[in-house]
């Protein structure tokens, strides 16, 4: 992990912190995503919402592609399709496979580019880091959903807040 | 709003920033709040969960209490239990006093206090920052579950994305 910001005093988070927070969270999302059974991931959902397994495609639309956005100014659109993956071992392994991607960007990415004005994903304006708390954002939001799928489940989410 | 962060370089998010970015959060979790009925805002759950009243309520114990603990070094304990806030309108107007005091201790908090070793309510290790974006995160993951109950009573909850 790289170290160039441990030098700059008066952050509010310094780039590897921020890495660890996002990845913190993937742990908690990839445990929600463990939870489900395989056939309630695909089909069950509340009050006519997307299943967990639509959630997950979302996420997994945005979480790697706006490491690469962040790293190299190159921003491809969403694809939450995702039709190709059909299982859950499908998704744990592309979920993973975005958990690398992140890490391997992420030393490319400039302190600069945080504060830098962007066009995410072709289409929304923004700068670097509210892109990036954006999508963390959704992440969580989401998950929550999928907390309380699993309780309706009779099953047990994650902790929340073990984060690592 | 103060500006004195405002000729760091090199920020990935600075002070204003954050505290916007709080505050849009608090946008949306109070046009949740609004959304519900009064009765099944203290009433409906699913799966065994709290309601959102009670959510709402763990929320305001951790709200302005982060605020004034970062810009004092004072300590609250958590109190989730509100027992005085029996109605919507009630816990609306806790939200907006609980909003105005985060307003005005977020100017008395120095930038140093986001990276120092701190323990939350008396009873959580943690550095500022990992402190406060822990709560924030705790506000979005309950709203997130706030919208599947909106959702399973066939009502629309806010955009998540209109966080102003």
């Amino acid at each position: 992990m790289e170290t160039t910001t441990s030098s700059t005093s008066a952050q509010i988070i310094d780039k590897d912190q921020l890495l660890t927070h996002w990845l913190g969270h993937r742990k908690v999302t990839r445990r929600t995503l463990e939870a489900f059974p395989e056939k309630e991931l695909f089909e069950f959902s509340i009050g006519g919402m997307r299943t967990f397994a639509q959630l997950i495609k979302e996420m997994l639309a945005m979480d790697s592609t706006t490491a690469r956005g962040l790293a190299t100014s190159t921003w491809e659109a969403l694809d939450e399709e995702k039709a190709e993956l059909t299982t859950k071992a499908e998704l744990l392994a592309s979920w993973d496979k975005s958990t690398e991607e992140i890490q391997g960007y992420w030393k490319d990415i400039t302190m600069e580019e945080f504060q830098k004005q962007i066009k995410a994903f072709g289409q929304y304006d923004g700068t670097g880091y509210s892109i990036l708390f954006y999508i963390i954002d959704n992440e969580i939001h989401h998950r929550g959903q999928g907390f309380v799928y699993l309780r309706a489940l009779g099953i047990t989410p994650p902790n929340f807040w073990e984060q690592y």
